[in-house]
């Protein structure tokens, strides 16, 4: 169980996606529970709904505001709604897991959750480093609190999955691969350093969303040290 | 709203679970839903927890057997947990969704999930062409009902945008990047065909991953370009 990624629910309504959420919780191996204000909790409607993460319920911690809930975090995600006034970094709750399960290495993380009528406050929200934002169809977009943490419980635990992949390459594997590509980009002319355009920032988002493995860094080194040799002749 | 691809709930025994299914599909885009013998509906409690999807429950159709609700369906998708006695083509949620956005495009789909208690039977998993698994918490694997859905749906809304997105690159500017790789592979000696080994399943499976968007096949052409000026020279 992952003990440095929190859920935060704000001003709960109803028990039953306290509930709802804790079983959530428990499927993507999460297991740290806070809850800012909740307005019945403990609850049978919780008990009932969380049917066998009943531990979740039992070790929540309970606040009466969300700076206490965030006292010992170094990262707050905040779930919003698409359309707000201030602008603020927003991610997909994809992007979202990837940068929480590498924070939570090393640092406490927080996910926010606001109430089921208004979700979170502008002063809640700006208590937050990130925004994330469930894309849904914009006629129908808010999702039930519980349905809510499930999509980013299940993300995160996707995101640990590829983490954790024992081929993965390695972010030192990924530099090397970068610089060797440039290299030969300005060797080959395609590139000209005094005119860099945006080629680097490409790249460098093509490969975060490819998630090479080992192996097809390999490849790719090959192709390119071919490409050197012919270069180099 | 997606007219071709179709969740079907089997001998549901809680109407709140169909409810939160209902607000689960409206959510991300889908409004077809079939039961099959559900134990308790229309229900109160199946309203009550649609809240704002009572259009997706009215239209539901109700059948009493798993193969009536497949009768106008080319592919079915079983939801499964992990462990079975017999082997099947098996999918993440992230995969399936690939397939079930670009299949219903032409055909008619279905997402197949069973009980609350026991799951799909056996039974009614053989009429599956693909089961889908959840990866889970190996200690607490049961997600509930409609978060399963919320997980499914969510997947498919995403790779509906993925495939909508303005530009997302052509089959027809992948399969052209792959063929100008592999010859530039060949004129390199970085490959043999006498002795393809696996590289271009790698390189298929790689570009699957990546989901490249239109100017990236650029970048990556002009830079294959400059590789073959090297080359002829």
């Amino acid at each position: 169980m992952n003990q440095h990624i929190s859920i935060v629910l704000c001003e709960t309504s109803h028990p039953g996606n306290i509930g709802g959420a804790a079983r959530a919780m428990k499927n993507m191996a999460l297991s740290r529970l806070c809850l800012v204000a909740p307005r019945r909790f403990p609850d049978n409607d919780a008990y009932h709904r969380a049917s066998g993460a009943e531990d979740v319920l039992d070790s929540a911690r309970i606040v009466s505001n969300l700076p206490q809930a965030l006292s010992d975090c170094q990262w707050v995600f905040g779930m919003s709604a698409r359309a707000r006034s201030f602008q603020w970094p927003t991610l997909t709750p994809h992007q979202a897991a990837q940068k929480i399960v590498h924070d939570s290495k090393t640092q406490k993380v927080a996910i926010v959750f606001g109430s089921e009528q208004a979700g979170l406050s502008n002063e809640q929200l700006q208590l937050c480093d990130f925004h994330i934002t469930i894309p849904t169809n914009p006629d129908f977009s808010s999702l039930n609190l519980s349905a809510a943490v499930q999509v980013m419980a299940y993300e995160i635990y996707q995101a640990i999955e590829i983490e954790e992949l024992p081929d993965k390459a390695t972010v030192y594997q990924i530099v090397g691969l970068i610089e060797h590509f440039m290299e030969m980009a300005e060797a080959l002319d395609f590139f000209n350093p005094l005119n860099p355009k945006k080629l680097l920032p490409r790249i460098k988002r093509l490969l975060a969303r490819a998630q090479l493995e080992s192996e097809e860094v390999n490849i790719l080194r090959g192709f390119l040290k071919c490409v050197q040799q012919k270069v180099d002749r």
